[in-house]
């Protein structure tokens, strides 16, 4: 029996090394496991990561009260639980108002691989991204004045704000959304792939590595690239226009085309695509041999594909739920309208 | 120096321990700082308390896809971050519906020493109370199948119920509630006071302890007592006519009475009354001492009483955000209308 489970393991061992070069020469990259060359990789050179501020960025991801209405934060649509996304198909926010293009939340893990944000691309990091959704009418619908009040109402905002960027810092909206940004960029999640790119030979399944492989030869690796499995600017494509018609009135960036999303914690993310018009992992990845490659991708390798995308389940940053600073008598009210 | 300090001690502690006495006469009590007594108090015979099901009921309370929409989670207005409340007037929920009789979410901390539950006290304990806001629909919005159907079409979900309750549990709306329950149940913040009432006489600053003795001199004590100071079905008041009219169509129950709040982490619990009418906590104390004592309280006793409000702010207990189960293709989708 051991020596029958060694022999596995050796054929195993064998058969791999090629995929993992197949990989790495496709574009697939790991997710360091080595701490400092992730640091270099998720780093802000203009907004440095430190401790104080991932700790403050953390409250303020999870605070309320930055929204117009009190009650919805950036946990809401990027909700830490559930892999970092609301699941719903377009995004509610202040009155209930779906997103008027009926665009998906994206998920917040993993974005700091991203070289761009929104589905349009129109932001390059996070630290500019976290601006929007703040000020979104359909999403937080707080102005900017609203934020800096409310942050600067309370004096342990204060304080924290001081030991993070000294004490002569100017809380400002920017200084704020870049705090966030902070948090974001260490919202990381290291799965078995990445152990197995990284020489763990035996951390994929067999089923999970012939997928792996299918995934590569089939194409989807020409936009599903990078340490992110996608998220990069230059693999937009079309798949706006064909996905059940098109919902919303979102026509892309000015090419027309959409952000290839991310395929880390994929089988946590539903429901899929930009529209979130599909539910199930498997009809998306049929979806997109169809729009994307024009191949008839067979139930087999749709099945082994998704099995492969099981093995990209990370392990999400142990975060204990913050204590946030109570309100003031300066504190902006919520208005619900 | 260390002479004068000493001097101050010891006059601090001989004229502190006749107001213990006093408190304790007045029917105030501390949470236990024995673990034994404690749990003595906080567990409920019929769904005593265990790691398991506290774990389990720490996800289901915080997972949101047990409301209709998928985004309402028990800590969207019961929010273990800022005081276990929302912090807006009224509660709003599915749909963005403010609650009908513009009732207040009470805060989840502490609850379990409540002898009722809801404003109009209607409901004895936490297992029967988790019962209302999911399926409420200004609230949740759920049925009790959505519920049921959710959390049974998760495997993971499934085999936590086996694990807490035995392989043979019947995973009914009830079960999920109650497991909610036995998590709030521990949600219980002791603070300065009750290090003060056991025994640690340094616990409380000489305002606090004055606002301890002003608050019971001047009869605030006969509604407010007990371990929550406040809480109990028998000391209803007939608040709800009086604040700032009759926002809502509130009545109270039976009597017209409402259930008079626990007065714990009240600093952090603005708005306050049933109906949030009042932001600011000294405003609130006056205009109880008004409607409920018939007293004119004045500038600096509301301030000593605010005083000793501040040592009512309570160590939250320790929560490491979860990680809920991934939905699957039998799980329910989010309803938003």
């Amino acid at each position: 029996m051991k020596l029958l489970t060694l022999s596995v393991l050796s054929t195993s061992l064998l058969l791999a090394s090629p995929l993992v070069k197949q990989a790495n020469e496709a574009g697939l990259k790991a997710i360091p496991s080595d701490e400092d060359q992730l640091m270099k990789l998720i780093d802000n050179p203009n907004n440095p990561i430190t401790d104080k501020k991932v700790e403050l960025g953390k409250k303020l991801f999870f605070d309320p009260r930055l929204s117009k209405s009190n009650i919805i934060s950036c946990n809401t649509c990027h909700n830490l639980a559930t892999g970092g996304i609301d699941g719903v198909s377009a995004a509610v926010g202040h009155n209930w108002a779906a997103n008027p293009h009926h665009l998906n939340s994206p998920t917040v893990y993993n974005a700091v691989f991203f070289t761009s944000q929104f589905w349009d691309g129109r932001d390059p990091d996070l630290e500019k991204q976290a601006q929007g959704p703040i000020q979104a009418h359909p999403e937080m619908a707080a102005t900017k004045e609203h934020v800096v009040n409310t942050v600067t109402s309370m004096p342990e905002y204060v304080s924290e704000f001081k030991a993070a960027y000294g004490d002569k810092v100017e809380i400002t909206f920017e200084k704020v959304t870049d705090t966030i940004a902070t948090f974001e960029r260490v919202l990381v999640t290291p799965s078995r792939y990445d152990e197995y790119l990284n020489g763990d030979e035996n951390a994929m399944s067999a089923s999970e590595k012939e997928g792996l492989k299918t995934f590569i030869d089939m194409g989807c690796v020409s936009c599903h690239d990078g340490v992110a499995l996608g998220g990069n600017m230059n693999t937009f494509e079309i798949t706006g226009k064909y996905i059940h018609g098109d919902i919303g009135d979102f026509k892309g960036n000015k090419e027309g085309l959409v952000k290839v999303p991310t395929l880390r914690n994929i089988a946590e993310t539903a429901p899929y695509f930009h529209n979130g018009a599909i539910w199930s992992l498997k009809d998306a990845i049929v979806e997109m041999g169809r729009i994307q490659l024009g191949a008839d991708i067979s139930d087999k390798d749709a099945a082994s594909i998704e099995a492969f995308f099981g093995a990209l389940t990370g392990t999400k940053p142990d975060i204990s739920y913050p204590q946030l600073p109570a309100r003031t008598a300066t504190t902006p009210k919520p208005d619900m309208n």
